[in-house]
């Protein structure tokens, strides 16, 4: 642990463009001001971790601001021995620091058509940090969890109206018992070596390492072991796939583990380049294999995705479990003129981009290739 | 005319979203701040006549505060009696009424795919106003206008700055003289029965029927008539179809008549409704032809744009040569559900909308067919 924690949301000027947040979000783009949502241009993603404050975040509900001293996590559900726990009982487990990468369920929802329910990220909902706090394991156990519990349901202090929904809500998301396990899965209260911002989730919020990050629930206070699927509004809501035609009351499947994806994070969208050799950045990722192979491709792509030739890219390290893969590949653009760019990634598994993502009503889990035009000017 | 000029720009309070202009801009959304561009959410575009404070603003740069007494209108170029005619020359014209419908080349282009650069409209730079004014014909042939002279250049009092552009620009675009001798190219100083507001012109703007907005210069100070194509920044670079591969320094096709297109206007994208008999209503126009038909089909498109069956729409009244047209067919969704509505409107010329509009690089007049996701929830 390298931060320092002092009872209260690290102080921070005011943002002008988020309301009740007491940390600036320089340089992100805002979405939607209530709830806060904000993402990051995909240049700021040209690093391995991303700063903090270039991070995106995803609020359901006016940010709530806890504090440390006062905090509370309720363990109870299928427990022999339910817990209240304080900050300071969690200080006394081994801290566990992971990497990993979070995108959230409905980045890239603007470009899907028929348009998608839902806040219209464009592809910066995404970012990758350095998470520090205690196995969640190793504390929920302590409860002494009965067999017969199938999921934890993690519950945030955030909470509000939905539409359509007649009571107040919480933010509420579960996981099966496998994914709580995991040493990996963690309570977290530091981001990079800082303790959380409030955006954030200070002071504790769940890492949930290659799911979406809706399953990453911050500002945690209550984890309910329970013996059935969990039937909440925003697992059978927000994050669930539902198709066309589908009825309303018939549970789909849930929205869990990050499907294979890349993005260009250099060149820019609609950048001017000088003719010759550029060198195309980005990352890829996938929640549950690892990247085997990104490809780049000058050209639009015809029905099927194919469409110029696929050069492949240098993967870059480090290689973590969790945390997407850097890669880049020369391209020469030797011609003035209005080109697109494109690219996609494959994982061990052979799970590879398709041109355009399955359709689904909350545009979830949009995976289609990364397209980015580009102007080769003449040269000087 | 039933306005009354006061010399001023109406007043009305600043509008917080809107830096620079003294009037509010009710019910919009604002997609840029600066230069400030704003559009109507589409169940705000459910009547035949758009109400000026719900019409959407396209600004190249900041919005000029004219002063209509000091107002003049220079008519040069390959003309024999160059003009320079006050507000209250325009006024000694005939005057003429014609309600149009107005578009931004750029609208819809938040759903096109590879993403297009430019101002991330979704559906709504989009509207019907009634128009009083001059025809543009009746004051510029004064200057005796050259046979020589192919085109009209309009210019108006904005001005700013644009990317890659060394020197500062006045926004600018042209017509062909066949446009600006149509008796309903208007001088326009009244927007649906008041003065031009500062955002839509004032004192007096070009209005050209059955283009997209860009040749509807606003805050118009000069008309010059010119013997070859006009050349200017905006007429060669965003409002021009420019292909994947094209060459930056060859000119392609410019954007100038309405492609046929049609909205859902009713109900609003995401709603949830009652199961049972629902009127779905909309508006479809095109450029140079009536609306022959309108179609609304229930059900996911297929690639060929097909899937679900088309039911014939039927088309209201007025039937005017510029204007939308609006129309409604009554939809039976008995059963709960989620599903997609999507329209397509064909015109006399037979011209039809695809599923998916041709790429190019700018992502203007993209007429694809609008697609509506709708929950019909159980009964009570």
């Amino acid at each position: 642990m390298t931060g320092t924690f002092t009872g209260r949301s690290p102080a921070a000027e005011a943002s002008p463009e988020a309301p009740g947040l007491s940390e600036p979000s320089k340089g992100l783009t805002v979405v939607t001001k209530e709830p806060y949502c904000a993402e990051t241009p995909l240049p700021e993603l040209d690093t391995w971790v991303t700063p903090t404050e270039r991070f995106f975040v995803r609020s359901h509900f006016p940010v709530p601001h806890l504090d440390v001293e006062s905090w509370r996590l309720i363990v109870d559900g299928e427990v022999d021995h339910p817990l209240e726990l304080s900050f300071a009982d969690l200080m006394r487990e081994r801290t566990r620091t992971v990497v990993t990468t979070m995108e959230c369920a409905g980045n890239s929802r603007s470009s899907v058509y028929p348009p998608a329910q839902g806040v219209r990220w464009h592809h910066g909902a995404l970012g990758t940090a350095r998470w520090s706090g205690v196995s969640l394991w190793d504390v929920i156990s302590k409860a002494e969890i009965r067999p017969a519990a199938i999921e934890a349901v993690f519950e945030g202090a955030d909470h509000g109206r939905e539409p359509g929904v007649p009571e107040e809500l919480s933010y509420a998301m579960s996981v099966p018992i496998v994914k709580a396990e995991h040493p990996d899965t963690l309570l977290a209260f530091e981001m990079n070596g800082e303790p959380l911002t409030a955006s954030h989730g200070f002071p504790v919020r769940v890492i949930v390492p290659g799911w979406y990050g809706m399953g990453s629930v911050k500002w945690v206070t209550r984890i309910s072991l329970i013996d059935h699927s969990f039937r909440g509004f925003f697992r059978t809501k927000p994050y669930t796939f539902i198709h066309e035609g589908d009825d309303p009351d018939v549970l789909r499947k849930p929205v869990t583990s990050l499907q294979v994806k890349s993005v260009i994070t250099w060149p820019p969208e609609g950048a001017t380049v000088a003719p010759g050799r550029i060198v195309v950045r980005g990352a890829a990722w996938s929640g549950e294999a690892a990247i085997s192979r990104v490809e780049v491709a000058v050209g639009l792509p015809d029905d099927s995705g194919e469409g110029g030739t696929w050069r492949p890219a240098t993967l870059l390290g480090p290689e973590t479990p969790h945390a997407w893969v850097r890669w880049e590949v020369p391209i020469d653009l030797e011609r003035p003129g209005y080109f697109v760019l494109r690219c996609r990634a494959t994982d061990e598994r052979g799970d590879t981009q398709p041109l355009r993502a399955e359709w689904n009503f909350r545009g979830v889990a949009n995976n289609s290739m990364h397209a980015v035009p580009l102007i080769v000017r003449r040269s000087a």
